[in-house]
């Protein structure tokens, strides 16, 4: 009488031939998990990566222990409050760095553009990277240009890809994640996404407010000093939001998490902006905060560490993780609910 | 009577607000030369690269000499005889790394798709990405996928970034030709920008000639081990072609070039090719060769172990450096003829 269960690593769907990408693909969900999981690692074979996918790979060349990572930039608009398409191409590179506690040592930049772009635009995009790596303190020290016909590629993409050199210990992981972690977030969230959205469609928040983009490595480096490897995951919420990065780390670590609703710092904008699109804070896009599970017995100091940098001086404690199961929000009512992936895209183009 | 003789270093051309990019300035020829060097590079300002624009940027992290390049590949159509977007991808950037003598570690990967496009599209693309990076003994460890809407991108744009871990020695460098150098080239031009134009525009040559796309980082290995310190400059000849590499080692190095045209490896089905089409093979893009400065006293041994692997089996010394001036090149009658760059765009998405 037993059944089959097919899961998702067992029994792959069927992909019929016609099967084509959607924009759901690119959202840093579920179907982006599936994508990647099905078709683009099993692709690579043995030369793939190894083990669960994290925000960059760490690589030992000689006596050296460094990251590498990338990022291809898609937003739309180009330029928003608070930022634009260089000045993210740059910061999110560093933060998938720092996300493995690597300091960045040298990047590259590869632009895609189209035909007709106005030259001053692609000036004050390579004026933002060339800004931003400053403000990083890491120099671009490569780069490509491409040039497409009209109408083939939608004015700049870039691509930005990052060398690091990790500090000393254990590098941080989703997989490292425990029961009993605290889990902690840097700041505030759903900025990002929110200003990008309401730019885009004209909805007006975009006076209230600006995207978080900035570089996170100087935090990571406090935290690391103060937490050293109880620090055990960290992950900025961007595509997908903080909701893809707790289940991520759930996934990747076999634990569960609890979330208080009333911990999480959620903007009066962005919580007027989410409820008129009937959007969640948790699936909408950060580009400069970060979740943290940390130790029990170092969560203080490492928060502590958090707050007196200036972009983490609204850290807070969010929740614990659990032994196993969902992750689950905790309302202020006290009932509970499942955090989950979105299956696809809420918002598309929005880094 | 003296006028102002303005050049390119200390005058830069007023560029108007409403200048635009023109599919010239992707070309690899003088158009990308003076977008790079008037805008691109300074507005990295005290991060963007320093000294002369190489194929990849040296880097050290403790110990280790490493390499650090990037390049984006728009090629259309993506799939031609000899090859693909994904083939490409992988095999640029690792010859990108091998011009500096360095031996490709990691690399990373980022795709940019439009929605719709068929799901058996990009796991073709991903799976040559894999056997591409297989092949070369390289492992893919990061990357990134986003998707645009139908009509922003044209089916799939590939980016890709490589860490190398260069060879003892002092790294190859444009700036390092010297007078005198003996100039090799290893292999047939031509082949790759005939084959993807013909295949585009349905001209018939590619049922002759196809895509010379490799991995040449071994070929580059056994150089350095027969010339040492001589191997004094390395370039592939992509966009732009021959002549395009050619001068830019020319410039870099303050030394001009004298080519013997009755040396130089064009294959019938390009040189025919050419003539229908107005070009000459030297502007057309390659992938899978390479033009080395080498020191005379070393020539021969080079040129002796490009042939014995299969990559350099039809090895051939081209000419030589000279003291100063253009690089020309002699014809079979004995004339004389100046072997310039480009101005813009011969080729456009060959690469």
């Amino acid at each position: 009488m037993s059944t089959v269960d097919p899961t998702l690593a067992s029994c792959p769907a069927p992909q019929p031939e016609n099967e084509r990408i959607l924009l759901g693909h690119g959202s840093g969900g579920r179907l982006s998990a599936e994508l990647i999981g099905r078709v683009l690692v099993p692709a690579l074979g043995a030369v793939g990566p190894a083990g669960p996918l994290e925000d960059a790979a760490l690589v030992e060349v000689d006596a050296a222990a460094l990251a590498l990572s990338t990022d291809a930039y898609v937003v739309d608009p180009l330029f928003f409050p608070g930022g634009d398409i260089g000045a993210i191409a740059v910061h999110g590179t560093v933060n998938d760095l720092a996300m493995r506690a690597a300091m960045p040592v040298a990047l590259t930049v590869a632009y895609i553009v189209e035909e007709g772009l106005p030259l001053d635009v692609l000036r004050r995009v390579a004026a933002s990277v060339g800004d931003a790596a400053a403000a990083a303190g890491v120099p671009v020290v490569s780069g490509d240009t491409k040039v497409v016909g009209r109408g083939a590629a939608d004015q700049i993409f870039v691509t930005t890809a990052g060398l690091g050199r990790r500090l000393p210990g254990a590098a941080p992981s989703a997989a490292r994640a425990r029961p009993g972690d605290a889990i902690l977030l840097s700041g505030l969230i759903g900025c990002h996404g929110v200003t990008v959205l309401s730019c885009r469609e004209g909805l007006g928040f975009e006076a209230d407010v600006v995207s978080d983009t900035r570089p996170l490595h100087r935090l990571v480096a406090a935290m690391m000093a103060a937490g050293g490897e109880g620090v055990h995951a960290l992950r900025d919420p961007t595509r997908g939001g903080l909701a893809s990065s707790l289940n991520e780390i759930a996934t990747a670590s076999g634990t569960g998490a609890e979330i208080e609703e009333s911990a999480l710092p959620v903007p009066e904008p962005v919580r007027a902006a989410c409820e008129l699109l009937g959007l969640d804070p948790v699936h909408v896009a950060n580009e400069g905060c970060l979740v943290a599970f940390v130790a029990a017995d170092r969560a203080d100091a490492v928060l502590a560490a958090m707050r007196a940098r200036p972009e983490g001086a609204g850290a807070v404690r969010i929740g614990t993780a659990t032994a196993a199961g969902p992750v689950v929000v905790r309302t202020a009512v006290g009932s509970r609910r499942v955090l989950d992936m979105l299956l696809g895209e809420q918002l598309p183009r929005i880094c």
